[in-house]
């Protein structure tokens, strides 16, 4: 038995105690690593210090250098990140329905752990404590697999959480950081399906294909948001363009930002230019379509793959359709199934964008930014789910928990 | 693109058709679907002696051949089983919960199909109207790959569904069969994750395994029952032996049935002659653990082996352990997850099985055999899923949808 395999052992054995661990046990620990993460700032900092001088050596720079570099405020937000989720409800234990039948068994449906939970994620050391109190506090063991960039700021975080854990008799084995970063490493951990109940990876979208591609373990597919905005033919001129702006421009770097703009026919010329003039002094590049080019000036050409595109950037692409049902159609053939929004003052055809835009969130009259577990009102969130299995949109508490049935009888046979 | 892309690419089309059609047209197509398939009944019992034919000529015999084979009476309970499906509720379109944010943003939570579901499964017929049936009550698509030895019978099955479909105006592509019964297609199947959204294996364990190895679609794994039955000290011995004759031999073959008999130390003696004799008489050929061979004659050894072994079989494994806390460690060490059982008498016992056992069902005081979808309560069973994601335990309609959140807004932006 190799080092992986003893992890996930470790991981197994702590996921049947911490099954057991009441709600007190389960957010005293999570208020204690919060607070030892403070106290302890410093040995976090000296840590992610030479995480950052290896990455500049490596000639590293700009935003993945920010997303590495930590500081006390951002030791401090990670701190808060575990108080607020020992703030929220347990999950675990939650009789979701219980009934009779006929024969007199008494069966109930019950939320509990899923088991133990394996992350593979890139640069960022907040993900560690993050990761770390989700999974606490629904009971669930959990292997943590984090970048190289990040090994020491990694190794530091745990190294905190388990004197916590240790002082608070948890069992070991509940929080494990793998620090083998090689990519066997990883390639074996997509395999350990007899140790760990679900993988989730945890960044680009090149580390979700190669996991969704040799795991294994059932995989929740977090993140690609290839978002649209369809301003409708009857729609209210001033809240489509304040729509658009606030989905392309609020953040376009996550998940949830619109990537193109579908525009029905009847409305674009009168649509269209007030709001890419608008867009465009906020720098956003524009890449439309024949008729959109025709319409507003300076727009580059959109090609095939545009469409397919998500930015992450201050770039949209533009496109007028003929109507809903065009508008639908792109959607359901070029959208990453995250997050779609219709503007519109038709009845009809909101409740038909609903129905038929196969996505996890649809949206009439409102920004898709708002797909996301705070704004939802779910509290703590794990990622977005953009797959269709056991968990769609944004993932709180409730979806790092899987059901038992538990049978009451006195005596049935069949 | 190839024929089976093609075909991932029909479903996926009639999939967004699927999914807006109404309960009544669903159960009209159910019921029709049922009338035909006894009306033309001849036309299926000829393509199946076709396939029993060649099954006979390659040499299979014996309960594959009884399998395989179709009889008017066997037709007949296809076309009840789609009658029964048509009468449940359609789960489609309800709205799970639904809530307002303080910014006025109406969330709703609806149950929605799947999308494109894909089967692979061995040698029996009906399991082809089954599944067809299932998906279409909840408005997916389904590609369906059964068995080569079944294939005519198949043909048959699907050409009658398909000609019903087609005169009702149900997108083609709705229930679709791959006719090449190659093992290269199966694998080519396997990674269609751009069009099928749920792969689901039934069949043996080594086509689970191979499922599970190469599927880069996310997969539900359904079926291996390796369950326990635990006598407690404290407990009923009557009721405790009419428990394990009732989970060993009602039906020996099925996932549900009891594998290993686990008896605490304090009771063995006065609990195991009379059972193991009962037992015995019944033709339940008994492999025990030293202890248990002392105390009853003429029960072979049991090994490692035979604790983690589904027989599948009138086989029983039978352990003497030190109490409650060895019977869960035994259960939570070699079980598959599937249903494990406690005959007890005393209360704290009961309540620790029932939270430290880590199974799709746990049950007090009753035999294993009823985890099945009929038992439960739940109408129609798409099979026992023994994993954590998605379904656990018995899958019925519910288990067959996914959800989606729709959003009704004023213009809110973030």
């Amino acid at each position: 038995m190799n080092e992986l395999m003893l992890k996930g052992e470790r991981a197994k054995q702590a996921s049947f105690c911490l099954s057991s661990m009441s709600s007190g046990q389960k957010d005293k620990a999570l208020t204690e690593i919060a607070r030892m993460l403070v106290e302890r700032t410093e040995e976090i900092l000296d840590a992610n210090s030479i995480d950052v001088e290896n990455a500049e050596n490596k000639g590293i720079t700009g935003a993945l250098i920010d997303r590495l570099t930590l500081t006390s405020e951002r030791v401090k937000s990670m701190a808060n990140g575990l108080l607020d989720i020992s703030e929220l409800p347990d999950p675990v234990g939650e009789v979701i329905s219980m009934w009779k039948r006929p024969n007199g068994l008494l069966i109930g449906k019950q939320r509990v752990p899923i088991g133990v939970i394996g992350i593979i994620y890139e640069a960022r050391p907040n993900v560690t404590a993050d990761v770390a109190g989700l999974s606490l506090k629904t009971g669930n063991a959990v292997i943590l697999r984090g970048g190289s960039e990040a090994i020491n700021s990694n190794k530091a975080v745990v190294t905190i959480i388990n004197d916590v854990l240790c002082r608070l008799n948890f069992p070991e084995g509940a929080v494990q950081l793998i620090e083998d970063t090689s990519r066997q490493t990883a390639a074996q951990m997509m395999k350990l399906n007899r140790y760990i109940d679900v993988l989730i990876p945890r960044g680009g979208s090149g580390l979700i294909q190669a996991v969704i591609e040799n795991s294994t373990i059932p995989v929740i597919k977090t993140g690609t948001g290839n978002c649209h905005v369809y301003v409708d033919g009857e729609s209210d001129i001033k809240m489509a363009e304040d729509i658009i702006v606030n989905a392309k421009t609020d953040r376009p770097g996550v998940c949830n930002a619109a990537e193109t703009l579908l525009v029905d026919s009847a409305i674009a010329q009168q649509f269209l230019p007030p709001a890419l003039q608008r867009l465009k002094d906020m720098n956003v590049e524009l890449r439309g379509c024949e008729t959109t080019r025709k319409i507003f000036g300076g727009v580059k050409t959109a090609t095939e793959e545009d469409w397919h595109t998500e930015y992450l950037d201050y770039i949209l692409a533009v496109k007028v359709v003929k109507g809903i049902d065009e508008a639908i159609e792109h959607i359901n053939k070029y959208g990453s199934g995250h997050s779609e929004a219709i503007v519109t003052a038709d009845y009809s055809n909101a409740q038909r964008f609903l129905q038929q835009v196969d996505a996890a969130a649809v949206y009439v009259n409102a920004s898709t930014r708002f797909t996301d577990g705070g704004e939802f009102g779910f509290g703590a969130e794990l990622g977005i789910s953009t797959q269709k299995l056991h968990a769609r949109g944004p993932m709180g508490l409730k979806e790092l928990t899987t059901v038992k049935y538990i049978v009451y009888g006195s005596g049935q046979i069949r």
